[in-house]
C-alpha cells in the first residue's frame, strides 16, 4: 500500500539486510531500518519496531535468515529460533513461521540452507499478501450488502492497527475497507486509538490517510455510545489468535467492542489469515496474556509546539500502572471469521468446514 | 479530604472571592484559584478547572454570588444564571443548583439578596457533604458483605473521577472506599484512566494515592479481562445525570464496563447524591450530551524530562478525531444506585421508594 503516494512493503530482503518500517516512529517520523543480526530481528519484534501478528511472523522467518548469514551452524539456529519464539508470547503467528521455517531448514546441507531459508521466507511473505487480498475480497461482499441495503456510507469501528502495517501488504481487517473502496463504495471509520500505544492513531489513522479513506479517531471509551446511536454499521478487527473453538485473542479492549455491538445488534467481525488459527489450545484462560511495560501507559510520545518529539509523564509520579496487552472475545459474540478461503461461524465447525 | 497531609475542601468562599483547587493543572501542580467574577466561575466550569457534577453545582451557586458582589442587579443575575446553566451541557446538578439558589433570590430586598444568597450556597455545600458522607455509609455496607465473604482484599473498578475532587469533600463513588479504608477493610481501586482527559490517572489515582490507598491505573480497555480473571469484585462509578427509570449518564466508556460486569456477573453499583437526579427526562436518547474539543484526543499534557510541562500532539497531523464526553448504562445493568438515603433498584419504583 501506500504512503506518500510511494507503494511499500512492511519488510523487504535487500543485500543481506532485512529492511523494515520503523513503526515505533510513526506517525510522527517515517523511517526505514535496517535489521542486520537476527538480535535485531528479536529487538524489533520485542520493542514492536514491528508488529501484527502476521508481520512478527514474517520478521521471525527474515531473523532465522540473517542468524544464518551470521553464523551457519545448527545450534545457533535452534537457539535464534527459540529467542524468537520467547520475544512476544500472545501472537501465534511467530511460533508457526519459526515452525514452517525449521520445518524445511533441519537436516538440509549447509551450502543451501540460504538459499531455501529465503524461498521459504518469500514464500511465507507472499502467502501472507495473498491470503490478505482474499480477506479483502470475502469481506468486500459484507460491506457490499450493508451499503446495498443502508444507501449511504457504510461507518466501519475497527479496534488497533490490523491494517497492512500490521501484515506485509493489504492488512488482515482493513482489506475488505480497501477493496471496498477501491470498488466505490463509500466507507468511513472510527478508528478506535488503542490506548496504550494508540495504534489505532498512530498506525491505522495514518495508513487509511495515505489511502484516501474517510476515518476519525475516537477514545476507545467512544464506540459504545456511537453503536447505541447508530453511527456504527458493522465492526471489523484482527485477531493475535484465534482458538478453534472461535475464541478470539486480541488486542486489549476488543472485547468490550464485541459487548458492545451484540449489545446493540451490530456485526462484529474478526479478520485472519489461517497462520493465525491456534489449533491445539482448547481453553482461552490457557493463552498467554503478554503483560508490557507499564511505562507505556504512564509515558506518552508526541510532537512539541517546535516539532520535536518529547516523551512526556501523564500521570501522577507516586502511581502504579498495571498494562496487559491482550484480551480474549468469546466466540459467542463473534458474528464472523474472514479468512483468506471464505467467512464462517466462530466456532469449531464453522473453522473446520474452511479448512479440513 | 486531604493533600499533602492537609485537608481541602474543593471550593470554599473567602474575602469576596471563590477559591478552588484548579484541577486541570493535578497531578504535576496543586493551585488554588481565585474566582473573582461571574464570569471567572462560568470560565472554570467551561475549561474544567472544576468538574464533578456536585462541584459544578456548587460552583454555579457561588458564581451567582460573584455575579451580585459585581453588580447587584437582578437582570445581571438571571443573565448569568442562564451563562451558568449553558456553560455544560449534561450534568444536571448545574441547572439543579441555580434554581434552587433562584427560588430563594427572586423578589428578595436588594440589601439583603448577598447575605441570602451566601446562606443558601453554604446549604447547597454542607448539604452535599453530608450526602456523600451518607454515600459512604450506605455503600460501606456493600464493601464490607464482600469483604466478609471472600476474605480478601476487595478489589473495586471505578471509571473517571467521582471522588472528592468532583464533589465538595468524600466524592460519591469513592466515599464507600474512603469508608471502608477507615474501617480497616483492604481495597485496592482499580482506576480506569479514563481518556480523553485522563480524569482517573490525573484525579482518582491521586486522590487515592493522598489518602493511602492502594490503586493501579489501568487503561481504558482493560477492564473486560480483569473482570474475566475474576481481579475485580465490584465497579462503583458516579453519574453526570440519572433519569427515574435509572438509566444512567457518566463519563464516556462507563456502559462498556457496565457491559463487563453483566457478562461477569460482577456487581455494577452507581453511586449519586439525590441532585443528580433528572425526574423530567424519560428517554435517554434527550440526554444532552456534550461533544468537546478534539484537541483533546489529540494533545496530551505531562512532564518531560525536566520536569517541565508540555503539551504534545499525538495523533496523525492530517488526521480527525471526534470527542464525545458521556454515554448512557440502561438501568438494566446497573446493579443498584446507592444514594444518601439508601441503596436502591435503578428503576422507577426503586427511586420512589427512596425519594417519595
Amino acid at each position: 500500500m501506500k504512503i506518500k503516494g510511494k507503494s511499500y512493503r512492511t519488510i523487504w530482503f535487500d543485500n543481506n539486510t532485512v529492511k523494515i518500517i520503523d513503526q515505533t516512529k510513526l506517525p510522527h517520523q517515517f523511517i526505514i531500518k535496517d535489521l542486520k543480526t537476527s538480535k535485531d530481528a528479536i529487538n524489533a519484534i520485542k520493542t514492536m519496531e514491528v508488529r501484527g501478528a502476521p508481520l512478527i511472523g514474517a520478521t521471525a522467518a527474515y531473523g532465522l535468515i540473517l542468524s544464518i548469514i551470521e553464523k551457519n551452524d545448527l545450534s545457533f539456529l535452534k537457539k535464534t529460533s527459540e529467542d524468537l519464539i520467547s520475544s512476544r508470547p500472545t501472537a501465534i503467528n511467530l511460533k508457526w513461521a519459526i515452525d514452517r521455517m525449521m520445518k524445511k531448514l533441519l537436516g538440509v546441507n549447509s551450502n543451501e540452507i540460504l538459499k531455501i531459508a529465503l524461498e521459504e521466507a518469500k514464500a511465507i511473505v507472499e502467502e501472507d499478501v495473498n491470503f490478505c487480498k482474499n480477506i479483502g475480497t470475502n469481506g468486500l461482499k459484507i460491506i457490499e450488502e450493508i451499503a446495498n441495503k443502508k444507501k449511504g456510507t457504510v461507518n466501519i469501528l475497527t479496534h488497533c492497527n490490523a491494517g497492512w502495517l500490521a501484515t506485509i501488504d493489504w492488512g488482515t481487517a482493513t482489506s475488505p475497507i480497501y477493496h471496498a473502496h477501491k470498488k466505490g463504495i463509500k466507507v468511513h471509520v472510527w478508528v478506535d486509538e488503542t490506548r496504550p500505544r494508540n495504534q489505532g492513531a498512530n498506525l491505522t489513522s495514518y495508513e487509511l490517510n495515505e489511502e484516501g479513506i474517510p476515518n476519525t479517531i475516537i477514545a476507545d471509551n467512544t464506540g459504545g455510545i456511537l453503536m447505541q446511536r447508530g453511527q456504527v454499521d458493522m465492526c471489523i478487527v484482527g485477531t493475535d489468535r484465534t482458538l478453534s473453538n472461535g475464541d478470539v485473542c486480541n488486542k486489549i479492549g476488543t472485547y468490550l467492542k464485541a459487548l458492545a455491538a451484540k449489545d446493540n445488534n451490530i456485526p462484529f467481525y474478526v479478520a485472519l489469515p489461517s497462520s493465525t488459527i491456534d489449533w491445539k489450545i482448547k481453553d482461552h484462560k490457557k493463552i498467554p496474556i503478554e503483560e508490557r511495560n507499564s511505562e507505556e501507559l504512564s509515558h506518552v510520545e508526541g510532537l512539541d509546539k517546535e516539532n520535536k518529539l518529547q516523551k512526556v509523564l501523564i500521570y501522577p509520579q507516586k502511581s502504579k500502572a498495571m498494562n496487559l496487552a491482550f484480551d480474549v472475545t468469546p466466540a459467542k459474540y463473534v458474528t464472523g471469521l474472514i479468512t483468506e478461503k471464505g467467512v464462517c461461524k466462530a466456532s469449531e465447525q464453522g473453522l473446520k468446514e474452511l479448512f479440513k
